[in-house]
């Protein structure tokens, strides 16, 4: 298969820093589309690949999956989009697409394996594949998502991992004008949530466990803050909200937040992957029918409407836009919670 | 308020066993009706609350909660029976009628507390309401039940309660036609989720820790007994379950049914109250969008809506009847699990 090598930036080892390596990308098949990426996104699990911290990395890696970029080549069948498009990918570039979850557009559950965007089995070059943080990508047009032209592009990259992953649950557990919601945790992913559980006219707490986000988070739209380690502050939401995305991605106590669930309420957890420890206890879920729930990304359509949706409601991530050669230093402001509320490239900065 | 006086079982002490007690009742209010006891359930909360296990027993107490009747008297306003109609009672008599839930014929999550048919506090007589281990009971109009009369009244009894809380998930969860059903323990409640869940339509599973019930579970309506400490069989049932209905009343690790469920799919308690321990993981829940819930009994419309549909559907419970003066030893085999499924109580026998 003829490839054309591009720059990237990457890692051969979980204590090696990321730096400059190159990679091979596909020449378009029938109905592959190339892409220039302008803006990947840093997301949490770019790290975690990166260091090894899950413990299925395969060495080199290239992380980022939260890529907009202009369409360079289209294969001879591509009918989404053409050269000179803008265009988005975001966690998965392909899936088996005959299982049930893929015939119902849940390619993010499929039942034989999707295929990351990155550190995934590349079924057209072998090996593994490679992320955003390269000057280009290909992938097949089915995984490509087209971008609203209103909406500024670096601010749309986040909207692929950190917006579908908290779009999915809201929309799953119908979420509406009216719905009152609570979002625990204010890093990219809260941020997002509080952002598009507004947009879809809830009324949108944020639980902190640490006073001073009241200001933004309510710049962000957030209704109320409610300081989680206060009993005080959590007696006044108890029985209050019908759905709580949770995005702490860390071990943490959810049994307090149940209290504050409605009757036939349900918790998301969209950050942690673990065990539930402290114990979960069954009783106030008894009490009320409350359900604990967690949610991965969202499917390629479900994709697409999210970001529709905020193209018709304005709704883009809050970044701080970096260099790629910069991407160690971020890394380590988002070990430190440093950033609001997401680190995105600007990938011109890989070809100086 | 003038009452009168009427024989029961009760206790005055954790420790002591079930004996002859005499309690009052009230006469009829103008929404009242009187039944006279013919059958009761005997549920584990019944011995639970006997022996204070849960620790909030006010003595005496006279338990039964699944209630079965013929209506003796009637208030002046009463429309929905008269004298000489089957009546029955489940494990609520009252509630606040104004809140959230209650509009909602949510009753069992009343937000002001519901009114237990035993061990709450009687709103009319002072002191504790007590249950059906006795000659008669006086309900108002609004939490009584009609019985289809086509079903034999006896094995009507433990509808009213195992017979709902299995209903109630199953409905809420919205189990239909071609659903797949698993359910955890073939107890009171056990029997009764299969026989419901056969009667939606469902393909139905048990799940059983011990091989030797495929026989009972399959004449029960059960298509399949997979034994969940075989790890070969779990296999063959990965990622199947709709929902799974776990009955189990005491500790135990929910993990490998998790697996067991299919993309969204539900795992609802309906027996245990406590921690979920071991620790409940989220990996395997976010890999499939999947919930762990719990619910508690039902409402009344909807118990009614159960009853109507066990007459149309011939339903019942499997049960032994006993003698009122046999409760102690009945609650000893219960307790050993000697039970195909649930003891009724002939109240007869309390006249004698």
């Amino acid at each position: 298969m003829s490839t054309t090598n591009v720059k990237a930036f990457g890692t051969g080892a979980p204590d090696a820093p990321l730096a400059p390596i190159n990679i091979e990308r596909r020449d378009v098949l029938p109905n592959d589309i190339e892409i220039e990426i302008l803006y990947c996104g840093v997301c949490h699990s770019d790290l975690h690949t990166a260091r090894n911290d899950w413990g299925f990395t395969t060495y080199p890696t290239v992380p980022g999956h939260e890529i907009v970029g202009k369409v360079t080549r289209v294969g001879s069948a591509v009918t989404k989009l053409k050269v000179g498009d803008v265009a988005a990918v975001g966690c998965l570039v392909d899936s088996c697409r005959t299982c049930s979850s893929c015939k119902q557009d849940l390619e993010q559950y499929c039942l034989n394996g999707w295929v990351g965007t990155y550190n995934s089995e590349d079924k057209h070059l072998g090996g593994m594949t490679y992320g955003g943080y390269s000057e280009k990508i290909v992938v097949d047009e089915n995984y490509v998502l087209t971008v609203p032209p209103n909406l500024d592009l670096a601010a749309v990259a986040p909207l692929l991992c950190a917006g579908i992953t908290t779009w999915s649950p809201l929309r799953h557990w119908k979420v509406t004008k009216g719905s009152k919601v609570a979002v625990v945790g204010l890093g990219g992913l809260g941020h997002m949530a509080i952002k598009l559980a507004k947009g879809l006219g809830a009324e949108v707490t944020l639980f902190s466990r640490t006073p001073g986000k009241e200001k933004d988070a309510k710049q962000l739209g957030a209704d109320a803050v409610i300081i989680s380690t206060d009993e005080a502050q959590m007696a006044t939401v108890a029985g209050k909200f019908d759905v709580i995305i949770d995005t702490v991605p860390y071990v943490h106590d959810v049994n307090p937040y149940i209290t504050t669930l409605c009757i036939s309420g349900t918790l998301v957890l969209v950050g942690y992957l673990g065990g539930l420890d402290p114990i979960l206890n069954t009783v106030p879920m008894i009490m009320g029918r409350k359900s604990v729930a967690a949610s991965l990304i969202g499917g390629i359509a479900e994709t697409q409407e999210m970001l529709n949706f905020c193209g018709e409601h304005n709704i883009v991530s809050e970044i701080e836009i970096i260099k790629m050669q910069d991407i160690n230093q971020a890394y380590e402001r988002m070990l430190k919670s440093d950033v609001r509320y997401r680190f995105v490239i600007d990938m011109a900065s890989l070809k100086g």
